[in-house]
């Protein structure tokens, strides 16, 4: 279903030969109209790709008409050229896309850093792509943005006479501030830009910004909401920002189950912080503790390492008031030994961490994975 | 040579059976004197072990008779007991050393986080320890407080009528702040306490807290410097300053060299910063990027995580004039592109990174290690 269940879309996803390994690498995802309202949130990464810096500028509009996305090559760190090449990518898709122009075409890329894509190829495959447009093209546009994903990721929300759909990508390079991923949410509800700006970035702050698979920001991050109004139903707000909420998170939690080489899903809950600011802080610490995500691949319930992490953060808390409990067993109570850690059973791909900081009463949970020789295989022999 | 290089320190490395498998774990470090001047810098993680919190009183006095360093157990977050256990600790070895008062006496610890020592191994193993105190025990000493490590790690610089010795331990958890390093450093120079705590800050600021072998930071980190007064020479303060410095650089860059399931030491060099503190942070963010660690094991001059990595400070620099160099080959140039990647040799385990800034004229080297297999393997199969 992904982004063509709302009314409204179409999409395409083909091989357009960027890619040596002759898979799909190249998608696009045309709003139809009537409207087109559009939103997005990018990598707060300061070495920003040239898709990244192009879409800025196209969603400053507040409208966008088609989303040209490809894998096999970030187009980052490419300078004028790789500019160039993104400008020339939202030409040629207004050329074959009647009534579009490239000011109203975003454009997002993923892929190997530092290398220029090959336009002989690309843009031919954009007039392929425009040429396979279709209402049913959601799965396939899903299919030609993987890089390393071992599989597609959708999702969709059934609202009141209207929808949410959407497609991601990401597999490594997750972390917050909206690491590797390219993410395109599509509604047939009719709202404005404003709304969806409100509505998305709400959702992507509890969700995108709060999964952290390896504690590295990329530089293409690109999440993109697209409104067409072809439901004619105008839902309240408060229900259609649950709604992208629901998508986002849906699709963050693929993101992190499909996460390079890992073996376990992390969910890290700090509870009674001070503030949520706090919560998030001492989460992204836990989560990026590579001697605690190397015990969790053991399946070692080594909550030292945890009260280790948390120590090295600015947020609110006193030693011997921590309580740490891995998977419902609270092996730390009051900074020191509490239940016996044999008790805690971590043979399942989930494990939950949670951190009582005995500060308030805010809270927020992180999702990470474990460290993995997987992992490391995966990123020492791929070039990404 | 270690610890009893300079005159005035005995010292004794044993095995007293807090280690299971029968190795040494023990060691003791005595200031014969005639001065007992010292100076220490602890972790600056908030969760502390009992050992530092008690050192980190013994050092308000500015003097220092003996240290006690146990490995088989960090005695951190071991609640009111584990105090206790420090404080008994220190009180058995005013009983056995004669003259030497309690308060007097710094306690180091290393190992597993949340377990309490076997004090029927400990307190008997400080009265055998002491009965085997030697000039010649520096060694001995420095052996003992291995965990990981797969070699003790000395250093002794010769002045002009004095030196400075040291020992260390570090294998795991190396991070800024001084993450899980046991130091003890001696001198037979006649300088008080107030000399040796400047000449010591000074000399950590740009040797221990520049290696971050896994982004880590310890509950237990330990650096002490003791001054016996026994060669009788006064040196200039610069010149004495510049020893202590030598002496830790170098067991600085053997920890790095050392450091769990390291293939391969990364310095890294951030030139043409607008400050020093800008510098820092980059080289923090670059060493501490697994993306990156994974590429270098790879033997990948990857120089788009540099940069991504670079991206996420908040140093002064402007992306299109970033230049990066693996192995000095300026790979990239102005945030693109620049020399052939294929000329960079990356088959030596020391590999060299030089980020510029091209922000200002200040620099900072931060050591790193790359991420390897048998880093996951120690640390996923090894409760530490």
């Amino acid at each position: 279903m992904s982004v063509t269940a709302p009314k409204g879309f179409t999409a395409a996803g083909i091989a357009a030969g960027i890619k040596e390994n002759g898979k799909p690498d190249l998608a696009l995802v045309v709003n139809n109209g009537p409207r087109r309202a559009a939103a997005g949130v990018f990598t707060a990464n300061r070495v920003k790709a040239a898709p990244v810096l192009w879409s800025e500028q196209v969603l400053r509009g507040g409208a966008v008409t088609a989303v040209v996305l490809n894998s096999g090559g970030a187009n980052a760190c490419t300078g004028p050229q790789g500019f160039q090449n993104t400008h020339a990518t939202a030409e040629k898709a207004a050329e074959v896309l009647p009534g579009h122009s490239a000011g109203e075409i975003a454009v997002a890329s993923t892929g190997l850093i530092g290398v220029q894509l090959p336009m002989d190829k690309l843009l031919p495959g954009i007039e392929q792509a425009a040429a396979q447009l279709s209402e049913h093209g959601g799965e396939k546009a899903a299919i030609a943005v993987k890089t390393t994903d071992t599989v597609h990721k959708t999702a969709v929300h059934q609202g009141d006479g209207w929808r949410v759909g959407g497609m991601a990508k990401g597999a490594g390079m997750l972390a917050p501030s909206l690491a590797t991923m390219l993410v395109v949410l599509t509604t047939d509800a009719d709202l404005d830009a404003a709304a969806l700006d409100k509505a998305l970035r709400d959702a992507t702050r509890t969700t995108f910004d709060r999964i952290d698979s390896d504690g590295c920001m990329s530089t293409n991050d690109t999440v993109l909401l697209l409104a067409s109004g072809a439901s004619g139903a105008v839902p309240e707000y408060e229900v259609f920002a649950a709604a992208v909420r629901e998508v986002c998170d849906d699709l963050a939690r693929q993101l992190i189950g499909d996460a390079e080489g890992a073996s376990k899903d992390i969910r890290i809950e700090v509870v009674n912080a001070a503030t949520e600011a706090d919560a998030v802080e001492v989460g992204r610490s836990i989560a990026r503790n590579n001697l605690l995500k190397c015990a969790i691949h053991g399946e070692d319930p080594n909550w030292g390492r945890v009260l280790s992490a948390i120590g090295t953060t600015r947020a609110a808390f006193e030693p011997d008031r921590l309580h740490v409990a891995i998977n419902g067993v609270w092996v730390c109570r009051d900074g020191a030994v509490g239940e016996d850690r044999e008790l805690v059973d971590m043979r399942y791909r989930e494990v939950r961490i949670t951190a009582d900081l005995s500060a308030g009463s805010e809270s927020a949970v992180i999702w990470a994975n474990d460290l993995t020789a997987d992992y490391v295989h995966e990123n020492s022999e791929y070039s990404s």
